[in-house]
């Protein structure tokens, strides 16, 4: 049955004239045994809940993936899609592309990243069990990952993680073939993974990936482990392909007419490109509904279950509970007027949010004091307790981000986490990913600005609001006050996408007073109007106090300012022109934010208005807060002086 | 002598009310052995190029770097300084600040960073003393990192990159007090690190880091070794702050007094703070000029060697020779008119280069064929050829990265490395710190868009443009052909800072006749001008090629247009107001970029000229270049649409 497998894959890949057939060769005999004698799913209900996951972390290797995906059935997987391999609008993509077909878990192709989606798959699986019983959730998570993916450090985040979580439905795949693109892996490697692995608290296993029972019993044996395993399976990158075979010119490119004969000769292959014998198929397809009992027994034990109802509303993530508590928490706070620093006022709606809904689980990558993301009712989420609701994630910012768009795939599970805003350069990989597959996922990014004071400008984001909004599909909110931090949660919550919470360390007054409408969501609104105004000063989060007492000062000198408050530029910009010139107004405009001034100029210079800008130049330093907005001249001074010079310019 | 470190920390934490206390008091007892006992410097002459370096990979713990260069004579660090840590101005900044003092090797902070900083550091050590002999070149480097730093995944990297390169002059000192920020380490780490560095092909050892002979027996065994060596150093954070010793409670806080005085009376330190007794103070001293006879043998070796010239070149990194050697370089092509990706005629500037001087070692993380960064006559750097200039860097971009910024902070290397330009996300983390350090690290970005067709978004950069243009003193080069990808390559080796080369994987031809001038060294320039022009199209790389299609179309109708060429958008905006008003014109403007928007208004836009933009408004898609780029309508048929749309505006 492999040698399907590994005919489709040369064959698409040589249509295309594009792709990488070593790893489907290589790997073909492994993923035969995994789909046809472990795995748990329907292909005829891709969607069942208690589905064992796969995950192809060596995504470069997709057609291997397409190809089981077709052979067993899976209905998004026509034999169509197979020829149209890497075209524009087939779900066939060059790497594997979440919500291209059924089947597909996640997005993969950047190393590295599937590996530790597992690791979040197998913990959301390790979680939901806990509350709702083996009866209803229990299953695997299995993994390819190749040389390329242990190579990354982000792997390393994982492996830790999970051993320490005692991941034990955690079933990792190497496909040990020894070769990466420079050729031998000795080249730049020459770690003993099995030892690596078994560091972290793995149990780990080798065999020849090309012995299928030898494979087949180790992932028996691997299934009634207590703790997450590695198996190596030894194989030869292009098996059978002539002379690429077991060489890196097997990896990425077509094998050409003389190799793919080979390959099809050394396995008895006797069939036209894209051709799939009957008994073939045959045998596949039996393979790809032998779930399907097992799916519906699972479905009477759902129906007959008393955690039914808890289990649906957990399954569904709809956040509209806890939406509803922060409106009314948004207007309590609005009246109170109290001044906090929008960390602290994130925590806050955590109490709300947490106490609401039963999906999030929170998190922070060693940083839980200084993010504010732990409330008090939650539990730890550990191998003691995996019902608990809150991760010590580690110092791994980029494996808590890969982890939480795990948790986030596997539905059920609304995740965010925290680190410092500054090091979400960390974890840029696995953000991106979050907005590729519109996850909903919310990172939680304190300390936002040289108004984090002391510890200078290695831990001072500068670039960091820019570069953030340039991710497409990315919500970037930097609230102002506590009644944007509750708005902005429940945008977040709302979202089919991802978001990030920009939050300061100091204190901040509450700036609105009024919570009756989440302005938020509109992305920007006039906070403040003046009659026959001259200017309009926009601001975003911790500046926005900033722009009022220039305000102050300007209207105290008979010059009346409007004052906008932008705390999401994405969604200002997605609403209607008529809303973005009205909010802007007609005079001339200044920005203020504590960051670089990278896109700042095209909304403020929207209709041909002149502008100017208050922000940072270049990076930071060490000093304490208030010193450090004087001496880069983030003042309301200044903020005046610059309006003064935009109305008389003018 | 150890408690003169711990004392003097204690007292600026607490004076600055601000900082990190812990880590100094854990490892004073260490670092007061290893830079008494072994550390070969000479505190009057910190820039001895033979020096052993040391790198505070915990970079929190500054106090304890900032306390030994005070304690040990640096001139640049007084008393004075200690008073006024994390003070703005001060040489003590929060985390150890590259450039504010001598002696502080590298910046450190972002956890990670330092230990694969050292890696670079050995690395260079190793290089240059294969070229040189250890007559000129014989020294360590050691790296204090903690817990964090082992939990991040960049260690990963270091460790199994460093193993391989079996680079037995690093010496990892880990401060092994089972403390992290959120509590005990075993909250979210189990890791049995000593097998996990023995995995990757270390020497490993564990001792009492509060027994100073076991640590001197310790290092001194290390420098014997023929493996890199890790010492798991069993410390007490905070040790002797009474209630607060082995807690997380000491690590990033001032003590207050009770602890202090506990900490104090535990080391039986009478003293009042910032007060060093005399003695205590001369001991240090005597330490701090201990390696003056070896400096000054050094220096006599080095008169006397035949190495001496061709050392001195090294080390000076003066890139003239082969700058010069691209500008005819780039003449020559000119002339041929040639069509070539830009990743190609990057590797043909490398063979210019490579002849050309001998500091620079290039290297990829395992793309070698796709980056184009190897030419003929560079040897495998590694652990048999350590005089080789090529690196193998693994499936590690971040690794790279951090070892680039050692290489170069090191001296006498002048480091590039490629991946694709999307995995920039992978290493903004060391990227940033090139910047802020200013180091002459070059970054080779090759397949710069949805140019590179088929391997489908997860590959295709569309917000990386924005997203490094946005960190300071990073410049962003997209040339448009040969000749700027030469132009590009002298600026890069001319700057002293950090440059990123945007490269195509899709041929492009040749658009500059005239290589008379550097012109990328003006950030952008007019490419083709028409006389009576009533548009501007200002594109970058790739779409330079549309942009003159675009105009040809357009003067063929009547409207002759203008075509700026903006290779670094970076470069273009440092030139004075008159030369940028006058290359952009005073007429309607178009961008083309295959990327997004962002930050493309605000150069457009100037003095107030109407403008357009045509690029991506997302993420890209699996196919043939070609056709993505029908798809997504970057064609010079809709740009001279846009351009048509803009003058009939006017």
């Amino acid at each position: 049955m492999s040698a399907a497998i590994a005919a489709l894959s040369m064959d698409a890949v040589e249509k295309a004239q594009s792709g990488h057939p070593g790893m489907p060769l290589g790997m073909a005999d492994v993923a035969t045994v995994l789909f046809t004698r472990h795995m748990k799913f329907d292909s005829s209900r891709p969607d069942w809940a208690d589905r064992d996951r796969f995950v192809l972390s060596a995504g470069h290797g997709s057609m291997l993936h397409y190809s089981l995906l077709y052979l067993l059935g899976f209905e998004d997987m026509t034999l169509e899609e197979l020829k149209n391999f890497r075209q524009i609008g087939s779900k066939t993509a060059g790497h594997p592309e979440f919500g291209h077909a059924k089947g597909i878990e996640t997005t993969t192709g950047p190393l590295g990243q599937g590996i530790t989606n597992a690791v979040g798959f197998a913990l959301a699986e390790a979680h939901l069990r806990a509350k709702y019983g083996e009866e209803l959730v229990d299953h695997y998570t299995y993994t390819i990952a190749g040389d390329g993916c242990l190579m990354e450090g982000i792997s390393q985040e994982a492996i830790a993680f999970a051993g320490n979580q005692k991941l034990n439905r955690l079933i990792v795949l190497w496909d040990d073939n020894g070769i990466s693109i420079d050729g031998a892996v000795s080249l730049s490697d020459s770690t003993d993974q099995l030892k690596r692995f078994e560091a972290s608290g793995w149990k780990t296993m080798a065999v020849d990936g090309h012995d299928m029972d030898a494979v087949d019993a180790a992932i028996t044996e691997a299934k009634t482990s207590d703790r997450p395993v590695m198996i190596a399976c030894r194989t030869t990158i292009g098996k059978g392909a002539g002379a690429k075979a077991g060489t890196a010119g097997s990896h990425g490119a077509p094998l050409g007419a003389e190799a793919i004969k080979a390959a099809r000769e050394s396995r008895g292959w006797g069939h036209e490109p894209f051709d799939i014998p009957e008994d073939v198929l045959s045998d596949w397809r039996t393979a790809g509904t032998r779930g399907e009992a097992a799916r519906i027994a699972w479905e009477s034990k759902l129906a007959g279950s008393s955690n039914k109802d808890a289990f649906e509303v957990q399954m569904t993530g709809d956040p509209a509970a806890a939406v509803a508590a922060l409106g009314d928490y948004a207007k309590k706070v609005a009246s109170e007027g109290k001044a906090v620093a929008t960390r602290k006022a994130s925590q806050n709606c955590l109490d709300v949010i947490n106490a609401a809904i039963p999906q999030t689980v929170g998190g922070s990558a060693d940083l839980t004091g200084s993010n504010n993301t732990k409330t008090a009712d939650l539990g730890i989420l550990d191998a003691e307790n995996p019902a608990g609701r809150y991760l010590h994630y580690g110092i791994r910012e980029h494996g808590m981000a890969a982890i939480m768009n795990g948790l986030a795939l596997h539905g059920g599970i609304i995740p965010y986490g925290g680190t410092f805003l500054v090091f979400s350069d960390y974890m840029r990989g696995a953000m991106r990913l979050s907005a590729l597959m519109e996850q909903r996922v919310i990172y939680v990014l304190t300390h936002d600005s040289i108004g984090l004071g002391e510890d200078g400008p290695t831990h001072q984001p500068v670039e960091h609001h820019a570069a953030l909004r340039a991710i497409p599909n990315f919500h970037y909110f930097r609230p102002a006050d506590e009644v944007e931090t509750a708005e902005a949660w429940a945008c977040a919550l709302e979202l089919d996408a991802p978001s990030g919470l920009a939050l300061t360390r100091q204190g901040l007054p509450t700036v609105r007073q009024n919570a009756d409408e989440n302005l938020t969501a509109k992305g920007g609104y006039v906070l403040r109007d003046a009659e026959g105004y001259k200017a309009t000063i926009v601001a975003t989060g911790s500046e926005v106090e900033i722009a009022l007492a220039a305000a102050d000062q300007l209207e105290s000198e008979g010059h009346p300012v409007r004052v906008v408050s932008l705390p999401c530029a994405e969604l200002f910009m997605k609403q209607d022109g008529k809303y973005i010139a009205d909010t802007l107004g007609t005079k001339p405009r200044l920005g203020i934010e504590a960051g670089i001034q990278m896109g700042w100029g095209e909304l403020l210079g929207l209709g041909g208005v002149s502008w100017g800008f208050l922000g940072m130049e270049g990076f930071g330093a060490s000093g304490p807060y208030k010193a450090l907005y004087e001496h880069f001249g983030i003042t309301a001074k200044n903020a005046a002086s610059k309006v003064r010079g935009l109305i008389e310019g003018n």
